[in-house]
């Protein structure tokens, strides 16, 4: 803060306030000054907050307005920052209308919480390892239960219940259960459609466990795969491979998506991979690095990151293969135990 | 949008953007010109775009750039108006970067998709309906399941599974299974803590299905509940009862909150009330009206809301009860067929 010139850090978006003072709730606003962190919360939160939270004043202003309360403490600072992607253009404007700095003293300071979440402690990659491992140990007992003619609700219900019992403390992020031509959605949520006497189920899924996530997709084929089932899964597969071996630190997150974009490139499907090939994962399903085209920024050791490329062909259906990686000091770490053999039921 | 002076609007908010094209993805940008309707998503979504959507053309722009590919369209309107409440300042600021008409051609239009939201049309009804009844169906099951010694996070898993086999879309919001001394919490995650063998247990969930949301709250009593324990339910229930009776047509929403609070007050008990007494539900789970001592808004025949008054004695314990409430022509229907004698296991 010193050094950006400023006095004071608004920080709006709640997994960052999770990162800096342990707050699990849904509503809060933490500011930050010089040797001083005030956590604004409401009513429903005092309890927890006084459990949670050890490093900042825990602060409940009447009438529940956060932003009015953190101007009013923050009337005599001058020049503060905040996050300009999570805040809207009407909470900065509650701000300001209280805040005797006005507009120019109010500067856009963006992703710094972020940029210190993306190289993870290593108390974190232990707990992101946890959530990972939780997750994949019930890929097997799920799959070895589904059969042609069941919902996918029904397969997503059986997935959820068991990451449930082994203790997960939410979803990352909505069960992905595509089946058949449904596949080819990259995000299909589970419906009412029946599992294929043959065909694709991508299951991407993930579990929240010590407020950290998981985030794995496997594609099985139900009955026997033809040809060019085989071949795009191969494919898949191989793109996966490339990218994973272009993991390491210094490598720009857009050559580690070129490695997988090539791969299938090479396979006569690279008009088939519409998404890009991995993002960050942590406190949030998707945070820094991205894995695009578009991405110059290097990978550091520490970070951990999704790598998942996929296909996906209108009308018959799609592949996507996904593990957790660490970017470790000389190269990558796998953390996702699954197999990626193609599993046939 | 002509009679507010604009030539188009922009609207960010996915519900929104659901609920006037159809589209469901999880990325979206809507732009809404006189006589025409452009959908803005990414290369994941064009196959679910083309059959989710039919009053927008759908585009995908190179690069995954919404809000410069919704500028350029935008380039020869002067006067567009956009929700300050859903946008980012950086969103703002990207779409500025691109758009001729700069800062004083971009207007606040807050709450317009909300506001036609608010008031269901009579299939959205029927839709929070069956998504309410499925919830409420798989109630009685799960509480039949429980008994002291279960984790709270299994508890959580059977009721979830529940829902899934019932074919719920997904879960409306985090579930809360909140035992013993821990139900204090408003929002109590659950946990690997264990059922105690003489306590409370809030249990508040809900169900998506065909795109709405079902939300209900019953807290049940393991072991023999004490006196304090009965006083506290009977003032729950008696106020979460004055609420529904004050939900009428033309109803403030801090009127029905002041009935709850009023009984609450009554029984000695209106300090341990934190939280307002209920929110619109509909595509997503908190949406307007809102019940809250701040409410100036009218209730209006077709709104959907909860009721949901609690009490939270920290260290001891807490209650709510929770149903969906339907504002019709001449008072309130409630949606939650779920009974609310306290119920001991």
């Amino acid at each position: 803060m010193a050094s950006a010139g400023l006095e004071g850090l608004v920080v709006a978006h709640l997994p960052n306030i999770r990162y800096l003072t342990g707050f699990s709730g849904s509503n809060a606003l933490l500011l930050l000054e010089l040797g001083r962190a005030t956590l604004y919360t409401d009513g429903r939160y005092r309890e927890q907050a006084g459990q949670e939270v050890e490093a900042a004043r825990v602060a409940i202003p009447a009438q529940g307005n956060l932003w009015k309360a953190a101007a009013q403490r923050a009337a005599k600072l001058r020049r503060l920052g905040f996050e300009p992607e999570r805040v809207t253009v009407a909470q900065r404007g509650r701000f300001l209308a209280q805040w005797p700095g006005k507009a120019a003293g109010l500067r856009e300071a963006s992703g710094w919480t972020e940029a210190l979440r993306a190289v993870k402690q290593p108390e974190e990659v232990a707990a992101i390892r946890r959530a990972v491992e939780l997750a994949a140990g019930v890929f097997a007992p799920t799959v070895a239960a589904m059969r042609p003619g069941m919902a996918e609700t029904a397969v997503a219900g059986q997935l959820e219940y068991r990451l449930r019992q082994a203790g997960g403390e939410g979803l990352a992020f909505d069960t992905i259960i595509a089946s058949g031509p449904r596949s080819a959605r990259v995000h299909g949520r589970p419906t009412a459609a029946r599992l294929p006497a043959r065909g694709f189920v991508v299951m991407d899924y993930g579990v929240i466990l010590g407020g950290y996530v998981s985030d794995m997709t496997r594609t099985v084929h139900l009955g026997r795969p033809g040809t060019r089932a085989r071949a795009v899964y191969a494919a898949v597969r191989e793109a996966q491979a490339a990218a994973i071996a272009a993991v390491r630190p210094g490598a720009a997150g857009a050559a580690v998506d070129a490695a997988a974009r090539q791969s299938l490139r090479r396979a006569g499907l690279g008009a088939y991979f519409p998404h890009s090939t991995g993002h960050g994962v942590g406190l949030e399903i998707h945070e820094a690095p991205r894995l695009a085209a578009t991405s110059t920024e290097e990978l550091v050791a520490g970070q951990v990151i999704t790598v998942e490329p996929g296909v996906y062909i209108p009308g018959w259906g799609g592949v996507r293969i996904e593990d957790v990686v660490l970017v470790t000091a000389d190269g990558a770490e796998v953390l996702t135990p699954t197999p990626k053999e193609m599993l046939t039921l």
